[in-house]
């Protein structure tokens, strides 16, 4: 197997690690997927903690360069690798967009849509113990202010989180927006503006939405089985 | 006053917003201040909340871009302004070290040195209540834990955060480190890896450091007055 070439620790139940998988299946950046299974602890390996003391994914090795946080990734890549600009617009202004949205990203977005998938989905799974509604509830509140802040900030005027082409901004937030499926859970069901931007982003990145959505699906399919 | 000169609205007393202005009068980068006084609530003034839905400042008014959240702001800054590249290197490999800080820097230095002096400074001073000693006993065992990570995650094998030369990165990680010094606590005390780094960065932006914190430090003073 080529040792040059691009290696990506993932797991693709993570949400970051499937903004890394989307990025790179759809721009078709030659790449090894080494899995890390956190379902199994395999990120508190002696080997992986090596990689990534935070014992998190997704995490990159090109060649002799680690590097861990998807954000972080999914920019070097643009950056690194001959792929279309609109990922990551080198305008200052445009990509100062990505970075604001990324900021966002981490308060917003990516706590509160995870927080329902966890409630709703891991901790249940975890402990057997059946869902606590009441703060699943808090959750939706606060996932709901998101949603809200998502369309009348960054989509009120423009067809993607950043501007008029998919950037990486759309990819770390649709895998985030996603994950409630797990649980069966559409939270853009009530939301055309959302609806509409998901579409978008799934044409945009063909058949890797799919592919990369696969092993989410099919936590949804056993929880439909279960029922 | 010359309404093209960039305007940036913050508070010195929140760490971010003196991140941004550490950077831009120690690189000497012509700015108007706008003063947003977060104690009197004027973040919640139909004007600034016209500038950001999410009422937070530093926000930056560059002719008629608009760009919101500190990180954002500062890579930004260096983009579009002749100052040294080595606060924000355009090499991929390094740039990414500063993508991976910011990111760290949400989830762990950020939170954690806040956390202190919140409950240590910011609720007392609301609510007249004494300290919760017992959740600032707690908050202070995750900042050790970060500072943990600081020291031989990215100190180990350099002089400052993301390499051999200041970034704003460590801009970033400083304004955070310094803050529970309202409290009259320094966090770095019994830490010599990570008081030298914090010498380093205060010789490196020079006299801004002390300019920029003196609120800070008076935050203290009164405090020191009042025991």
């Amino acid at each position: 197997m080529a040792v040059n070439m691009l290696q990506v620790y993932l797991d693709l139940l993570s949400q970051p690690c499937r903004a890394v998988h989307l990025l790179l299946t759809c721009t078709k950046i030659p790449h090894i997927v080494r899995e890390v299974r956190l379902r199994r602890g395999e990120q508190r390996s002696p080997e992986f903690s090596r990689l990534n003391p935070l014992q998190k994914v997704p995490v990159i090795v090109d060649k002799d360069f680690v590097l861990t946080e998807s954000d972080a990734i999914l920019k070097y890549l643009v950056t690194k690798y001959d792929i279309p600009e609109h990922w990551y617009p080198r305008q200052p202004e445009r990509r100062a967009r990505v970075d604001e949205y990324t900021a966002f990203h981490h308060s917003y977005t990516r706590p509160h849509a995870a927080a329902v998938f966890i409630l709703e989905v891991l901790l249940p799974a975890q402990t057997g113990a059946p869902v606590d509604e009441e703060r699943l509830n808090h959750a939706l509140v606060r996932l709901d202010d998101t949603l809200d802040k998502l369309e009348s900030m960054f989509l009120r005027r423009q067809p993607f989180l950043c501007g008029d082409d998919i950037t990486v901004a759309d990819l770390l937030a649709v895998c985030e927006l996603m994950q409630p499926m797990g649980g069966d859970r559409d939270v853009l069901k009530l939301r055309p503006l959302l609806q509409h931007w998901r579409s978008r982003v799934q044409s945009a990145v063909g058949e890797a939405f799919d592919n990369t959505h696969r092993v989410l699906y099919n936590v949804r399919e056993r929880r439909r089985a279960k029922l």
